[in-house]
C-alpha cells in the first residue's frame, strides 16, 4: 500500500503516519520527494484495517498495490477451474449452453422449450422458480412447484438443472432440486445469500451486478470461495449505462478481463445483457470467440405468452439456428459444446 | 400503453396485435399513420402480462403511460406523508438528522460518538451492527452484542435508533432493538427483505441502490408498501458513476425528483454519496436547500481508528460546526430540525 | 409522436394543444382513456418545431415514433452501403484491418511498423499528425510533416492511410494527404468538423463518443451525409463507464445494433476501448464474430518508446499473431481481409 | 508516479525500468517487498513521456502521485480567482446569475426576455447564436445576425452578454459582439477551440463535457490558461448517465470538489443538468448552497414557441420567484448577487 502525504504535512504528521504504519502491523518504506513524502506500508493489504490509512492525518491518498482477493485469483490457482454441473463440465476449453424459458411457468411450456433446446444441443436447463421482479405487482414465480417441474423436465431430457435462489431461507429447498444455483445480479452483493451458497457444494452461478466493477464480481465470488464452495462460475450480464437501445451494456472485455485475474470459468447471457433478441444471436458468437466457456440464452416457444420476460426469449427455430452457428464457430476455434456422452 | 408497429407489419399481423390486446384486457385504438400504425392499449399498465405486448410480431416499440407504483405515487396521496421514528418526525417540513458511526465498535466509542451528535443536534443515532463488506475478509459487524450497545446508548441520549438489515432472517431480532430498519443500496432489490420489512411496522430507511433509476428506488418502496408498512423514507446516496474522484455521484436532483413524484419523505446521505469529509459539509448544506427531509451523516471521534469506512467519518467538531451552518440555513427556509421536545 | 397529457390537464389545455399540433402542420389524432387523454400528431417529427410539443402546458410526456436520422437509416437504403478507401473495399463482407502506430513520430518508427503491419495483412495504415490529448503539456502531433511521412510511407507499402483531423481549418490540409479522415471521439459532435468533412468526398471514419448514444453517432454520421458525403464508416471505440479496469467500456452490441438500423459499415476499435494490449486480440475476434465490418488496432514496434499511447500498443509479434487467429475465424465465417489484388 | 512491478518481473526487467526511470528523466526509489518491487519515479510526471512507464515489459501498473494540471490548480495559486465579465464580478463570494433564451431568435424576444431577466436580478445575459444540435435539421442559430442583436439588447439593459462559440473560425467574430465566450459541453475537448480562445483575453465559460471528469475539466482549462487566457469560469451542466428521467446527472458534489482542487470560479447550469423547469429552482437553491459562484438558467417567455430547447426554459414569474428564493439563501449564507451598481 502506498500513502502519498499532501505537500503541507508537518513533520509530526509524518512521524504520526510512519508509527500507524507499524501499529497496524505494516512495514513502513518512505521516499522524501521535492515536493511530498511517499510512504510504503508492506504487508497483508486485506487487513481488516489497512483501508484506515486514508484517515490518518496528513495522508492525502492511498493507493492500494495488492489485489483484494486471494482465492479467486490467477495467482491463488494458475489453472483454470472446472466446474461440474451434474455430468456437464463448465471450463477447461469445453462450451456450456444454458438455455431455457425465463420462468417456469407449467410442465407444458417447460417440456417444449426442454424438447427444443435439447434438441439444439443445450446442456444445461434453466428456469425461474423464485423471480426476483422490479414490481411487486409482476409474476413473483411458481416457487417449489416450479422447482419441481424443473427438475421432472431436466431428467426427461438427461440435463442438469439451474435456477435462482433470492433467499437464505431457501437455499435448502433450492439444492434438493438444482443442480446449480443462480444468484442473480440484484444479489450479487447480498452477502449472507452468498455466504449461505458457499456452505453448500453445489455449483454457483454468479452473476455480475449491474454496477458492479470486474473486482466487485470476484470479490463476491471470494465470499463463496471462503465458505468451502469451490464450484463458482461467473457470468457477465450487461451493466447499467447511458445507451437506452439495449436494456443493459454488454461489457465483452470482461471475458478475457476475468480470465486473467482469476481462474474461473465465466460464461455470457447476452438475453438479459441487451434486451434484445435481434442482438442475441451475435452477442453469442462474440461471446464465444471472446473466450468464454459457454453463453446463457432465454427460450421460449411462444415468447408472446411468456410469464416473464418474454420480449427477451429467442423462439426455438432462432435458437436452432444459432447452435447452428456457434458449433461452426467452435470448431474453427477448436472448442466444443459438452455433451452428455462424454461424462 | 402505446404500442408502435413496425412499418413492415403486416396486415394479419395488425390484426393479431389488436386481437391480443383485447385478450389481456386492454381497449385497443387504433391510429394509421403514413408510414406506421400506432396502437393504444387503454387499461391497467401494471397488469403481470403487459409487458409482453413487445414481444407481439409486427411490434417494434412499447411506450407506457402509466407510472409502475401506485402507493408510493403522488396520485395516491396529494399530501406528504410524515413517518415517526420513536417520537421524531420525519417529512412534513421538519429536518432529520441521523448522526453516528459506521459500525457500532464498542460501548465507549458508541458512548462518545452519541454524546457528540446529540450536543450538535442530530435527532436519530446511527450505527451498523450487521455490516454489508465487499470483502470477506473485512470486519462484518459486532451482531446482537451490537444491536444491545445500540439501543442502550440511544436510550441513555434520549435518541431513537436505525440500523441496518441485511438478512431476512434478522427482521425479527433487528426490531426487538431498533426505532428504524435501514435497507442498504446493496440489498434495494433483495425482494424477500423488502417484503420481509414490509410484514412489520417498523419505519424503514430505504436507501437508492448504486445503478437504480428513480424509478426504480420507488418501486422498491411499492414493495414495503404493498406488504402494509407505510413508513417508508427513501434515502439517496449516490450511484455509480464514470467520476472516480467521489466514491459514489450523488444524484441531488434526485430529491425535487422524488418529491413530483412521491408523497414519501427523502433523506440524503452524503458520507456514502462521496465518501469524502471535505464535500460533506457543502452537500448536506445544498440537500437542505434542495427540499431534503433531512440528512445522514457518518461521525467519529477518530476516524482513523474506525472499524469501517473510517476515511468517511465527520471528526466531532466538524460535525458540530456543519449543525451550526445548518440551523442557519433552516432558519433561512423556515425548516428546522425536530427536537424530542416537540413530541 | 404521442403527447402523453397530465392527468389534471383542464378542457381549455387539451384544446390549446389540438389546436398547437394543428398550428405545428401536425394531424392531432386524440384517445380520451379513463385517466389521461393521449393526442397523436402525425407527421414529420425531425420538423424542427417538433420538440416544443414538452412545453405545452398540459402535456407531462412526449414520445417520438420515429428516428431522429433519414440519409443513415436503413430504411433509406436498405443493402448495406459499401466505403472505398483507395482500393480497399470497407462493408458489404469484406473485412478491413487498419494498423499503425498511434501517432506518426519518424519516418523510420513509421516504415518500420507499416512493413509488419503490411506483412500481417493490415489493408489500411494509420497515424496521427495531429494528436488531441488531455494534456496541453503532452506532445500533439507532428502536423503537416507527419502527414507528409503517413503518405510517403503508405505509398511504399501500397496502403492507402487514414489519419485524424481535428479543426475544420485542416480538413483541406489533411484530404491532401490522406485516404480517409478520422473525425475522433472528441470531436464526434463538434457539428463544424463534421459539415467540414461532408464537404469533401473523402471517407470518414467516424468514431463514437465517449458517452454518445448509438442513435447519437448516427445523428453524427447524418450531418456528413446530409452535406454528400456518402462515404462514412463507423467506428465503436467504447464508452465512458463506472468500470476502472479498462480505459474505455467496449459495447460490443453496437455492431449489430448499428446494422439494424443503418446501412453503414462498422468497424471496432478495441485498443482505445480497452487501452490493455492483453485484452485486444479476443476482442477483435469477438468484433469479427459479432459481424463488424473490420477492426482498429495500434501497433508499436517498442510501446515503452511511442511518444503516444504507448502502453496500449501491440507489439509486432502480437500482431501477426492475432492476424493468423483472425483470418482462421474468417474462414470459418466466410468473410476475409481484403486484399490489394481484388482491386 | 510509482510503479508497481508484477510479482514475476526478472531480474532483468526491474534492471531495465530503473535504467528507462532514469533515461526519462526520474530518480528511481526502489522498495522490494514480499511478492513483488515498486519503483519510485521521483520528477515531473506531467512530462511529455511519462505515461510510457507502463509499457516497460514488467510493469504491472502506474499510480501517477501529481495532479497533471498546473495553472488550474490550488497548489499554484491559493486565492480564489476572480474573473470580470464587462462589470460584473464572478468568484470571490458575489453571485452570478447569467440568464436568458437558449438562442436568439428575434429582437423582439430577446427583448422581451432580457426585461424580465434584469428585472428579476440577473446580471449577465445569455443567447445562442451558433447552436450545437444533435439534429442536422434542428435550428442552427441566427449568426452574426444573432450576435447583433444580443449585444444590442445586452447594451439597452446594461448587462454584459455570453454567448457559444463551437469553431476555431468563429473566435475572433464573436469577440467582437461578446463579453464572455461559451464552450459548450461537446466541445470541452475541442483542443483547437480552447487553444484560440486561450489566445484571446475574453473571459470564458467552460462547460463539462458529459462524461468528463472533474479533472478532465480542469485539464481543459489548463489549455485555456496555458495559452495565457485568465479569465476562465468553469461550468457543472451535468453527466451522462443510466437515470433517464432527467436529461442528465448534476454532480452537485463537483462545486466543492472543483473549489478544494482549483482557484477557478464555478457556476452550475440546471437548466441542462436536468432539462425540467420543475427541478430547476431547487437544483440552483442546492448550487448556491452548495457554494456556487452563480447559476445559470434558460429563460423564455413562451417556452412552447422557443426555436431551441424550450421544454427546458424557466418562463418569467418562475424566474422571478427564483430569484427572491435564492437572494433570501444568499443573505443567510454571506453572499450576494453582483449588481451593476457595485462596479
Amino acid at each position: 500500500m502506498i500513502l502519498v502525504l499532501s505537500p503541507d504535512a508537518s513533520l509530526e504528521q509524518i512521524d504520526h503516519v510512519i508509527e500507524r504504519v507499524r501499529e497496524l502491523g505494516f512495514q513502513p518504506h518512505v521516499s522524501r520527494g521535492e515536493s511530498r513524502t511517499i510512504v510504503g506500508a508492506i504487508g497483508d493489504e486485506t487487513k481488516p484495517f489497512a483501508q484506515n490509512f486514508a484517515a490518518i492525518p496528513g495522508v492525502e491518498q492511498v493507493l492500494p498495490i495488492m489485489k483484494p482477493f486471494k482465492l479467486a485469483s490467477r495467482e491463488f490457482r494458475k489453472d483454470d477451474s472446472v466446474v461440474y454441473v451434474g455430468k456437464v463440465r463448465i471450463g477447461g476449453g469445453s462450451l456450456a449452453m444454458i438455455a431455457g424459458p425465463c420462468a417456469v411457468e407449467n410442465y407444458e411450456v417447460m417440456d417444449t422449450v426442454a424438447k427444443y433446446v435439447k434438441a439444439g444441443g443445450a446442456n444445461i436447463l434453466r428456469g425461474g422458480a423464485f423471480k426476483p421482479r422490479t414490481s411487486p405487482y409482476a409474476f413473483q414465480g411458481m416457487g417449489e412447484d416450479g422447482l419441481k417441474i424443473l427438475k421432472d423436465v431436466g431428467q426427461k431430457y438427461d440435463m442438469p438443472v439451474v435456477t435462482e435462489v433470492m433467499d437464505p431461507r431457501q437455499v435448502d429447498l433450492v439444492c434438493r432440486y438444482a443442480d446449480m444455483l443462480q444468484l442473480g445480479a440484484r444479489n450479487m452483493q447480498n452477502f449472507d445469500l452468498l455466504k449461505e451458497c458457499g456452505r453448500t457444494q453445489t455449483p454457483v452461478l454468479l452473476k455480475r451486478g449491474m454496477s458492479a466493477t470486474v473486482k466487485d464480481l470476484l470479490m463476491s465470488a471470494e465470499y463463496i470461495l471462503a465458505e468451502g464452495n469451490k464450484n463458482v462460475v461467473l457470468c457477465e450480464r450487461g451493466v447499467r449505462s447511458f445507451e437506452d437501445s439495449t436494456r443493459n451494456m454488454l461489457d465483452m472485455s470482461a471475458v478475457p478481463n476475468v480470465k486473467g485475474q482469476s481462474h474461473l470459468p465465466i460464461i455470457v447471457d447476452p438475453s438479459h445483457a441487451t434486451g434484445r433478441p435481434d442482438l442475441i444471436p451475435s452477442m453469442c458468437r462474440a461471446s464465444v470467440a471472446a473466450g468464454a466457456d459457454g453463453v446463457h440464452v432465454e427460450v421460449h416457444n411462444c415468447p408472446e405468452k411468456a410469464l416473464s420476460d418474454g420480449p427477451q426469449a429467442l423462439p426455438p427455430h432462432q435458437f436452432l439456428a444459432l447452435m447452428g452457428d456457434l458449433r461452426r464457430l467452435g470448431d474453427a476455434l477448436g472448442r466444443h459444446f459438452w455433451a452428455p456422452t462424454e461424462a
